[in-house]
């Protein structure tokens, strides 16, 4: 039996999340596992580094399994076999034996989430799965950065966290949250939020973006963020961001 | 009365291609003459460099038009205007006054088209609607290269051309046909064909690549290029390749 260590590229908008349900076989986790499971012969349990929520996108999802493989497969042969029976949304783009050890979730040290929000009144016509158009400007960046620097850092997240009944620790890290303005001939054209941290709890990054827009619209202040961190109440917090412009870029180890 | 010059970016996937038809509103042209003709209260006719066919995109198809606008109504807010009322998968991204003679097709001198090929098995998940997938291996890109050379320079192009009816010349100029290899870690991935010319006939960049595919996968020669145009004989080229891997990238005036 060998573990197996995969970057997977989705295109999330057909399907209801990274983690298999027993209503629906339109998961990411589903897809995967019911081919290997095919072609092992046995239950194959398909580990990712996390759950992403209905709607969100993956370049870079990590993920581990243990499999036992037809004598003659090679590796380059099981990515090849993957990416022959997966839909047209999601893609292996890397494969490789890993250490009997390695936990795609438990070993994970960093991951890397970009939020795409659209702001142009021109539309943004190849991408438009992959960003949120938001069109009620103006939106200030200056405060925008100001109330993400005070995100930074370990903290109690629970007041971003979407899970109500969340009965694990809430704390987690943050270690960097980087706001781009992209701009054409037109002007602001877009702005990414990449939110680097040891970890995120449910839609605790699309809720940070949407309290993020709140200060940016000038509906709360960049200091409210102490507030809503020091509360511990999900009232406290802004709205949840929809899910098509968040993607998953990046998982570290 | 003003003429006005229009760049367009457009997802051709949803449209019955660039051209007013009768049997159906959803063509690019219609869409921008019936916001327009809304506007000015006359019937407004958009002319576009050129046709594109149906299912084919643009990021720089450029058109232009004469229009009466209500006094108010500035440059930049008729940008604006048309965006708002325009489909999201239709977006004009430029707008200038021009010269009452500029005619977006007659005064055309050069347009460069792309034709993305995806030959990688592992799926383009994020493009997937902009490129033809084909993954009948291998392609051999340096007699592609020897073939397109060959199509280069003035000649009469009627074996490239799908419109049998065609009565007008069917003598076209291409300036350059450039052939890009794009790798990953898996090797090649996509195969780009960018033809720049003075204009092209009804399908023929679609039928030049089908039969530079067909060169790439040894079913022809590369001097068998010669034989063709010489036979201006639409049987005698390759097949039609299909419409979703073609975008127009820009005009020339």
């Amino acid at each position: 039996m060998k573990n197996y260590k995969i970057r997977i590229q989705y295109d999330g908008s057909k399907y209801k999340g990274w983690q298999v349900q027993k209503s629906t076989p339109e998961t990411i986790q589903g897809k995967l596992q019911q081919i290997l499971s095919r072609l092992s012969g046995e239950k194959v349990e398909v580990i990712g580094s996390g759950r992403t929520d209905a709607g969100v996108h993956a370049i870079g999802q990590i993920a581990n399994f243990h499999i036992t493989l037809p004598a003659e497969m090679s590796d380059h042969e099981l990515l090849l076999y993957l990416n022959r029976y997966l839909p047209e949304d999601i893609a292996v783009t890397d494969l490789q034996q890993v250490d009997d050890r390695f936990h795609a979730r438990f070993s994970a040290k960093e991951k890397t989430y970009r939020y795409r929000i659209h702001v142009s009144p021109i539309a943004e016509v190849f991408a438009k799965k992959y960003v949120y158009t938001y069109l009620d400007l103006p939106l200030d960046t200056e405060s925008m950065k100001q109330a993400a620097s005070l995100l930074i850092g370990k903290h109690d997240f629970k007041s971003f966290c979407g899970n109500k009944h969340m009965k694990k620790s809430t704390v987690r890290t943050i270690f960097d949250i980087q706001i781009s303005e992209i701009r054409d001939q037109h002007g602001l054209k877009e702005i990414d939020i990449d939110y680097r941290g040891d970890g995120f709890l449910q839609n605790m990054i699309r809720i940070m973006t949407g309290t993020l827009i709140e200060v940016g619209s000038g509906r709360r202040s960049p200091s409210s963020m102490q507030e809503i961190l020091a509360s511990k109440n999900r009232e406290m917090a802004g709205y949840t961001a929809p899910p098509q412009g968040l993607c998953l870029m990046e998982v570290k180890y």
